[in-house]
């Protein structure tokens, strides 16, 4: 009798979930996977609002329930909003790890206790998995789920939002490219990619570009020229240029400028511009550049996305249920495994110089600038 | 018997077309339209090449064979280039027609008889037609089809091209509003419309913009900060809003530069920068601009524009059929009609600050600046 | 003090507003655009659920806040739900109007007054409009919003839903059109339209199909194959048909069965099928049919059909501001306006057969069949 | 001397191409490929038209050169034709490997070496594969490229059209999600898989299906109806069901019936409407089917596999330069291999019933009807 009425008393157990950094397609979808792989197993799901910062006073939550899931699956942004700013935040980047405060750990750990959770799932990138491993060694059950559009984190072959801003990176190829060849123009698209050059070498190959210019390989102004001349002399009278926001001239430097961890914002003057500038001064040919920035960061995820993020939030719930805490949900094809978080933070992914993307490049006549 | 001989030998009827102006999605739909119909009355059709220019020396033609027409119907941009300088160029824009010389008009028609031509099909917007039109005046029989992805175009409900940059604008709306929901900011979004907003506010209204800046209504920025202040209010933390290029402050003056007819190029710090900047600095609230630039040309049509142009290519041929010269066709709906050139040119048709648009964002909430 | 307190008393004005018949994208847009243009006059909107049933007992009704009306500008079908059958429902179709039960009627009347409401806002097609005539004449104030996906109501230029059906038709032949060219082989594509041809051949003329038989022009196989044959003789080994689902044969009849009203359901057996054996037959190719069905209906509306939709909403608010009862919003371009429901119902919008449609599909070389 | 002269008038290397079975999206995209970055080491590329068949007499080719692939990327179906019949054909299937005659193996060896190829590459799947094994068993120098629309080929994690079809179906999901919700209706979305359900699976994850149908598990409709009536109670009044071409009921039998190679079509009266019709039976719901058929053959790559198709292209050229005929080019991310083409063939990888994917779709609450 008593045991039946304790068991009916019993608080459900109970998870946490959390987005942080910039936004990127699929997140709701990956908050939507967990909320109804836990409700399946009679857990209930809270959304903690704002990233880690919703964590300390005034602590900001809202209750997930499975039945209201209707649209996460499709809609991009998150539900549950991000932030780059707060405690949490620092100049991490490039595997700069840094000490979060004590009180400022504290302060979560206190916030987990009082919100009753039993675990809590941290979708975000480097920087906000790099927050989520601090809190596991202090003690914090937590798990991770790997979210860059920009690709570069390790221990992972792919993460999600990665194949939609690659989607989005082509389309605008798709476009640029008619009308580069009606003006017989030398168009520049620049592209995320601070430090590693997947979306631009993605997008640059299948959107048909005849320049990709990545941070992994820095590039000779002479080449990309070269390039513009030997189309001009084939009767290619207009090239396309896809630059990586993070690619830069060999013996230069960075045109953008450093910011906080996540807080990475495309400028109107970055290398893009700064490229277009220098062919059409060189060539003598018209040249334009396009930024495409938050475009590649809005909308809805592509249906690869939808399916990984799918696949990432049901794991996720299962490495919790097997209490593997501290780690990370990862795409190993053709299935999902877990790995530690730390084999996936503090270093970056970035192309191989001498991997089969960059060789495809070079194979179909695409020049990488050097 | 000489009669059916001469008959066999008659030579075939043969007319021209070419594209003028910046390109735009749709080109390719006319052209396939003109040269399909033409064959269906046994005429044949000879592209020019680089819009007017090409009937300068050297003359450069392409001669289109109405069986290859694959692709042309989907693809965006012009096969047949276009041009925006060269002899036929002046600062026209906000109906200052200029002369073109009597030398190249004089030459323009040497290259018509010397090519066989019995007509030419002239596409394009305000500039290209307004040569069209003096063509015309001096014995040259034309047909025009209305061209702009601005809309701004007189005599015709509507110009092809109009709906795939709408559908282009309101895409990155769709994706702004995602990820500006997610970090709580102000995101402003830059389209093309130099003097005539129906880009920006149809994409506005389209794509659930909360302000809208269009050239025909001066914005005070304190008006653009209160709806930023309203909408904080009732809890929405975050403002979309879509800017014309042409967009500007009560007792301002445009901040894009002057440019000639048909090379307008959006520049990157243009009213969008401009726009952010200001809201970021009155309110206090972070604020991200995109500037959509050619992006909103590019690219093949939407299935709206694909069946107007196919439309309008086909009633150009019925035109030329009925001798129907200096006229232009157009679209009344639900048919399509010709109408005289000159009712096109030489005025612009801009959004009426009381028409039904308007008013719909008006009645919707959405602030217009004013 | 005594006019001070009645006035903050006073009951806010309070609309109602339903969807009826089969659903179609756009549906949302127009619900949102009600909501927001009756909150900016402090009106309350009050959702009717299930179409007009929803105001038999039990009412059903569904608050809308203004606030929340996130996400059904680009969101396919109705949050109010719709019917085709029930109480009102009747077998109505071209032009037979069906008396409404007294009893209904007058049950209809009570639920309105029961709910408060100062008006209601119809939105639907032949079927529901006819049943919002019938209540207007019996003392309910009524205002229509003109929905088919087959576009084919009088009264208006276009309707919503038509645009976006459209464009998945037009998607569907881009993707049979490549698979039909490396298969040398015949597809024939069914879409909506029992009685009016508009999708068949609005889709046909911007798909670039090669046949289409529509309702109003009854076709004769021996055409058909003679167009097959003509394209095979000029080297274009595949033929793309578009068939409305009311296309017959000359002196044939309907393939497609009689249904209650609003309730038509595409049969895959239906004429599709029947047109593409009858080919195979005849011509010894391969034929394949692909029945679009529901896919029409389902899913967003394109940019075009929300900016439709939101001017719509917009109007029919402004319509019952000004006492407009009786009357439907309707597009006159480049307007809206209001015209008398019964100018809409009771009879259906065919394609004219000498119409700028028929004449463009027979300029390019595309068969009508006849 | 001698030698320079023999030496420029040298033959140029030449290799063929030849496209093989059902028609996918981005088999031009590795046509494009295979011949640009031949082109890049001096080679010359001929396709061979209509499949083996092309092979034989009348031998079919196409000069493909480098200069014109434009389009190719972007562009559905093959330029190059297919052919699922002839003499090379038989009922294979299901690692029933057959015979090709001898003489007809003769014929394509003469073809080969008049031809004055070096090598051929050869895009297929199963079907077309297994050809070119037991030509290269007979000595002709082979490299494969794995299609599928399906991807059950084995050894290599994906092939390159099944990203495009699921996306396509996924797309079809979202659209039949919104009507179903509206009509409060059963929609059922049959898909291609005869053998393996893998677009079932992903399509009916990535785009929220209820339940889905797999040929992997046999299902029960006892099971289904479970899942309908559970929806049901908890307030969701529609369902969602995908169903793979090749499901079939426990017990019961394939409603498609069997046909030569790659010459699969899906049926109007496949099991998707088999099982709308028991499902409405049982529950008293209306239920609808749609039938997606060759939709999903059509229309353009996704970006995904235009990327996929130009790294698998530039692999099988770089793999005839290594001498590694007889083998297949395949993904294992997060690079491209190359595999005996006999580990691919002969075999169906099938979705593992207790991997990922299924889990997956477990956790979410889909039934997958056992």
């Amino acid at each position: 009798m008593r045991t039946e009425k304790a068991r009916m008393n019993a608080p459900r157990t109970r998870i946490g979930i959390l987005t942080g950094g910039g936004d990127c397609p699929g997140l709701n979808a990956v908050v939507r996977a967990v909320v109804k792989a836990a409700a399946k197993r009679g857990w209930e799901t809270l959304g903690i609002l704002g990233g880690f910062n919703g964590m300390l006073a005034p602590v900001r939550t809202m209750p997930l329930d499975y039945q209201k899931m209707d649209g996460l699956l499709t809609s991009g942004g998150t539900i549950l909003g991000t932030s780059n700013r707060g405690p949490f935040a620092a100049k991490t980047g490039l595997g700069n790890a840094h000490e979060i405060p004590a009180e400022v750990i504290a302060a979560a750990k206190a916030s987990f206790e009082a919100l009753g959770l039993k675990a809590l799932v941290v979708v975000g990138g480097d920087g906000t998995l790099s927050i989520a491993l601090q809190l596991f060694r202090h003690g914090m059950p937590v798990v991770g789920v790997p979210k860059t559009i920009d690709n570069d984190l390790e221990a992972t072959v792919i993460t999600f939002g990665f194949d939609s801003a690659v989607a989005c990176a082509t389309d605008a190829l798709d476009r640029l490219h008619t009308t580069a060849k009606s003006h017989d123009r030398v168009m520049v698209l620049e592209v995320m990619g601070r430090y590693a050059g997947w979306i631009a070498i993605s997008a640059g190959i299948a959107g048909g570009g005849d320049v990709i210019l990545i941070p992994e390989i820095p590039f000779r102004y002479d080449r990309i020229c070269a390039q513009v001349a030997s189309r001009e002399k084939s009767g290619k009278r207009f090239t396309l240029v896809v630059a990586a926001e993070g690619a830069r001239e060999a013996g230069g430097e960075f045109v953008t400028q450093d910011a906080p961890c996540g807080d990475r914002e495309t400028r109107l003057g970055g290398i893009g511009a700064v490229v277009a500038e220098e062919i059409a001064k060189r060539t003598g040919k018209e040249a334009r550049v396009c930024v495409l920035g938050h475009l590649q960061r809005g909308g809805g995820p592509t249906c690869f996305d939808r399916l990984l993020c799918t696949r990432f939030g049901a794991a996720a719930v299962r490495l919790i249920a097997e209490g593997g805490f501290g780690r990370m949900v990862a795409l190993k094809p053709p299935t999902t495994v877990s790995v530690p978080i730390e084999q996936a933070v503090g270093r970056l992914k970035t192309v191989p110089v001498d991997g089969d993307l960059v060789q495809t490049a070079r194979d179909l006549g695409i020049s990488l600038g050097d």
